[in-house]
């Protein structure tokens, strides 16, 4: 029998209506024949409340694995109340926490890795006649049987990994929007849904802000080849309804850019007149990290004199934090700079597109459209299949805008 | 080290504020050198909104074993929020969900039976240091590895199970109320907390209405000779607060009497010349027990011309459902009988006392006592330690508090 995996976030089973409507579409893959397993979150707004009770209890410095324990409680009240409907509707369907699965993670408590997802248990309900297995998301059991949970957004991590380690034919992420768009559609009307991407896009998308699937659950599909579709729970059921997120070889035509990113509050850190020698980025980049910093871009300028300027962007946030690292690291001796200069009033805007890997000009291209529109560009870096820029943040709009219409993304790959 | 049971309810654990008191009084009882096990409920509303969901989603006909899975969340929440309170306050302390105890059970979901309790997983980390271990109430898990729920009521039961497995010095079950009374107060004032009670009183004021226990948790008590403590967790801690339930030969001197207990709304039913032959007890209280009809007192009358009486007390709200089986029974000829009349304005009231056993003349005081205020007595039935009669339930009040009077209860055990 084939199996589909189908996984359906906290505001589509907000109340019992919704877990109706949940029930009612995996009814309708169960009439299409499919053995299915469905992966449910918690009632939106029930884990924030049991993450603010713990954080009542424990403080900030909480015991992860009581966390863990307290938070998963939300997915097993989902789990039974998805398989009661189902079972009022005539369909065999029986509820499985993670321990039972068992899905088993490493230690690392709130943001524990999926390790291994015996079959045994599921295959076998599934050989005596259960339509349905509805999985708690987002938790698991650590090696020494203590409650992990995956951190947030993991339920979506949950469902590839059973849609991978179950041979499923697809895994469906039902959300609240209706799949993945070339760019937000509240910056221009023009946005168009994408019918297919490839999973290094969908993946440079996740991690440049496009929140529709946790970036650990792209990486998993993509290493798993598991085909991920995302659709609304909200509108009618269409075979072709969402995005199928794929392999690069699966999408035949392709415009070179499939979408445009971006990320508001970003800021830019520049140390003047570091002394140019080997380990000084290690010597700069070390503290960072371990103020629990997260750099993302960095450009390094040419060395004049034995000296560098360093340039590196950060989440506005976390601006300060990063000023008291450096100023200790120089205190220190550990790094001699000049000077600190930070500029919080960036944005990142990103072309994401498998398409450059055969295109020249794409950079070109991008750099001109913006130019045209007079925005000034303050940093760059490249993948292979990425172009960033850091711009001043009253222009973001605007260049996503001009990027959308230079790489006609409104129109449909071919 | 010495180990001690502390039990929570709803009540108090219903909030925060109220989880951190609890923290505070376990931490009184590390502080004495014991080693604790505390088993709590879920905080007081939550299982009923569990309930209402299960209700919703299932049916009345829901699977008992998804209605489990839902419902024991509302433990696990608490487990570990005390569990965090408890570190916050420096006492090595962590949750148990009933699986991870194992806490084992039979397979009758929402009503299960404990099995047993192996002691290895928690011996193991009080010896590693932990001091205290929370272990969620109510619930366990099936030889299948479902979850079970021992049915309303259950974490008194949890918890006596546990102080016996663990040969617990005695085990306090913390609730509203601040121990077991001669008689409801609220009936007479001059009602007295009593400091100890034995095992059979408690059980047979339990089954009559006196709802501070859980009657399966007295049962198990006795059984396992747990000294079982229940005490308000309202009040200051005091080392002789509550009252004590222990064996009856920890009892030196006691009252004849020790309360009066009481079951507002009782029902009467007579069938009127039955044909009295051998077999009619079963033709008639067999299909009373399959159409879930709760039998108490049953009395038969002397029989003449080979036909008897037959009466027996039931709870008013299955008269109904009485009247229909028996209607059913004489339809297809399985009894027989002229005339069924059902009185629904009755209420029992019952003396208790292990002190009956030593002494003659109770019954005789008992009956005196209601005839001197007027009583008319319509059923009575004795067991070796109580005395029940079945009065019109606008006298229940006066009984109750005539008893009270006549067997000198306000006057404490010598």
């Amino acid at each position: 029998m084939a199996r589909l995996v189908m996984k359906f976030g906290g505001t589509s089973v907000a109340n019992l209506d919704r877990i109706r409507r949940v029930a009612k579409r995996v009814g309708v893959e169960v009439a299409r024949g499919y053995d299915v397993i469905v992966v449910v979150s918690a009632m939106s707004g029930k884990t924030n409340e049991l993450v603010g009770w713990v954080g009542e209890a424990g403080g900030a410095l909480h015991d992860a694995r009581e966390y863990d324990a307290v938070v998963s409680s939300g997915e097993n009240v989902t789990a039974g109340l998805l398989a009661l409907t189902l079972q009022g509707n005539g369909i065999d369907a029986r509820s499985w926490q993670g321990w039972q699965v068992p899905l088993r993670t490493n230690a690392a408590h709130s943001s524990a890795r999926i390790a291994e997802i015996p079959t045994a248990n599921l295959d076998a309900k599934f050989a005596d006649g259960m339509k349905v297995a509805v999985v708690a998301g987002f938790q698991g059991i650590s090696p020494e049987g203590r409650i992990t949970t995956l951190g947030r957004g993991g339920s979506d991590t949950t469902a590839v990994a059973f849609a991978a380690a179950f041979g499923a034919e697809r895994c469906d992420i039902y959300t609240d929007v209706d799949g993945v768009y070339t760019t937000d559609p509240r910056i221009t009307s023009k946005a168009r849904k994408l019918d297919l991407i490839a999973f290094e896009e969908m993946l440079e998308l996740a991690s440049l802000g496009a929140k529709v699937l946790q970036t650990r659950s792209v990486e998993l599909a993509m290493r798993y080849r598991v085909r991920l579709r995302v659709l609304s729970s909200f509108e009618e059921m269409d075979e072709n309804a969402g995005t199928l997120v794929c392999a690069e070889e699966d999408i035949v035509e392709s415009n070179v850019v499939a979408g445009v990113a971006f990320s508001r509050d970003e800021a830019k850190m520049t140390l003047v007149s570091v002394a140019d020698r080997p380990g000084v980025s290690a010597a700069i980049f070390g503290p960072l990290a371990e103020a629990g910093v997260n750099v993302d871009m960095i450009v390094q300028n040419i060395a004049e004199d034995g000296r560098t300027d360093m340039t590196f962007s950060l989440p506005v946030d976390q601006v300060s934090r990063a000023q008291v690292a450096m100023e200790a690291a120089k205190a220190d001796g550990t790094v001699n700079f000049h000077d600190l200069i930070a500029d919080e009033g960036v944005s990142k805007v990103s072309v994401v597109g498998i398409g450059m890997r055969s295109h020249a000009g794409v950079a070109a291209r991008m750099f001109k459209a913006l130019s045209d529109e007079g925005v000034n560009i303050k940093v760059i870096t490249t993948s292979e299949i990425k172009i960033s820029v850091l711009i001043d943040r009253k222009y973001m709009e605007l260049a996503v805008q001009a990027l959308h219409d230079a790489f006609e993304l409104e129109v449909a790959r071919a």
